[in-house]
């Protein structure tokens, strides 16, 4: 049998259990040019708290007793598709469920020798292809330049600001409490604030004392503002997400924008599904940064489908290190 | 004597009579390699209101006691200075006050024969310059784009609204009032939004169907934020100014800026200070508009300095019909 995780109904703010059902069926059988894919690793992302809502983001919401959309990486163990045989292993939006039937097109093979399974939803997945593109093509960093980035622990945050400074940046993160403090200065990163304990904008001030080159944005809110009062002149703010924002109606919206005016600065939007031309050249790039031991790369894996709800939270709570991972293979 | 508005206090909200000295000097004798300006016309613009904060932005703050400062252009009546002989005109940063010493480094010489005076500290001055760089440089308008520009009555954004019309665009222009919106009409606006009368948002979504490519933005506020609901992909979000919250301390954030994510778009700050070597290409270009008949521009001018703060109030209760203008020779 297929377990599987349908939207019940949408959220207000947080979502709860009685948001999702936790359906079975019977597992699907094949079709011609299909692949079924049994799921071992379901990635958990802020992004999906958007998807959620009955806006159309860049994407379609997720509809109602759909299944909810994830990223996964799981094992080919029934195929109608030469190009993805049993036995091998795919990584794309199979949901989060138990198996996935594919036409196969927008699956992408992975090797699980190369490196372990959830590194292709973490690291060589979507967000560190996020954090690769969003700080080299839209940061356009130059050696020497200072980058803060807001969620410097977490999954996309944690390698841009690691990216960064492979490239010879100064590099300041922001996270909320010591724990994860630490593990920002463990990566290497020059400088760390801790929101949870620090008053950001005399932090920001204080270890950016020339300014703010880039600012790389996972969070929103007040942060945000507190990077574009203290932007250096041609500064690039990079708005990647706001995970402050996702769960009110009420956003906050940036009151320092006109900052961008005094530093002749640019604000833009990035989104990683435009560079997927581009993935495999970057995800090359990043092995060999891993493999040189540049760049580290930890993920938190909770187990079964049916924590589904309590462990996405975590996203919110910040009670996770590193890339959230849900296993649903049993 | 030397009539001239010197600033007395910084304002709360609305700048007041008390916030200004009318003070009365010797005219001031010319030292070598200096001249004396008898201005005639002194440009009142929005960004003056900036500069009275006690907020360094682009450029240091007005002192306290110090004449206002302000673009102006006048007559050299006393020179010891080659470059600018007596009889000549020339434009420049000379202030609120009826005559200036200058050393001439930074006036530029105008010809009143090719256009009237005013129109050097209009259309063929800072405002005509933030238009032309602020749309086609910043902007990067294609033809067949659409392009809503918010002060589309205004000084500024009555050129930006018309260049994008000669480069082939559809000019879209907000305007409070049936007289300003009946005055973008003239112009050659294809439509027009009266956000005394009209819900923007609304109208913006009927005015553009495919959405909005280039947003030029004068106002700030709400307007900024029903812009960035409507942009298309791609689109480019030109912050030139946000006269809606120059007299406030409660900034208004644009709640909307994730949109920006959605439709990869940019919002940059623009200033027209950075294009000074290219003046004077803009400004022949603008010429060969005008004659042509393709650029119109209007002047409101007033009298008088003592009504310098009256008038100066005019610019935020947007009574007022084009670029504000004072006249200060007696």
């Amino acid at each position: 049998m297929n377990k599987r995780i349908l939207l019940a109904s949408r959220p207000e703010g947080l979502p709860k259990e009685e948001n999702w059902t936790l359906d079975t069926q019977e597992i699907p059988s094949v079709g011609e040019g299909e692949i079924l894919i049994r799921n071992h690793y379901v990635s958990l992302d802020p992004a999906m708290r958007i998807w959620i809502t009955n806006v159309k983001s860049y994407l379609p919401p997720v509809g109602i007793d759909e299944v909810m959309r994830a990223g996964t990486v799981g094992e080919v163990i029934e195929s109608k598709n030469e190009s993805h045989p049993v036995g091998s292993f795919v990584s794309g939006w199979g949901g989060v469920q138990q198996y996935t039937l594919s036409d196969g097109k927008t699956m992408y093979s992975v090797d699980p020798k190369l490196a372990p399974l959830p590194t292709y939803i973490g690291s060589l997945g979507m967000p560190g292809m996020t954090a690769y593109f969003g700080i080299l093509q839209e940061g356009q960093i130059k050696e020497g330049e200072t980058v803060l980035v807001s969620g410097g622990a977490g999954a996309v945050g944690s390698i841009v600001g690691q990216i960064a400074k492979i490239k010879g940046c100064k590099v300041v993160g922001i996270a909320g409490g010591p724990e994860k403090c630490q593990y920002m200065k463990n990566l290497g990163f020059d400088e760390v604030i801790d929101y949870k304990n620090e008053h950001v904008y005399k932090a920001i001030r204080k270890t950016c004392p020339k300014g703010v080159d880039v600012y790389f944005d996972n969070v929103g809110g007040e942060i945000l503002d507190f990077a574009l009062a203290n932007i250096r002149m041609h500064a690039r703010v990079i708005i990647c997400g706001a995970i402050s924002q996702y769960n009110t109606n009420d956003i906050y919206g940036p009151k320092n924008y006109l900052n961008l005016l005094n530093k002749r600065a640019i604000m833009k939007g990035m989104l990683v599904l435009d560079y997927a031309k581009d993935y495999r050249k970057a995800a090359m790039e990043m092995g060999q940064w891993m493999m040189q031991g540049k760049l580290k790369t930890k993920e938190d894996i909770y187990e079964g489908i049916e924590n589904f709800n309590e462990t996405f939270l975590r996203l919110f709570s910040g009670q996770k290190k590193g890339k959230l991972v849900l296993k649903v293979i049993e």
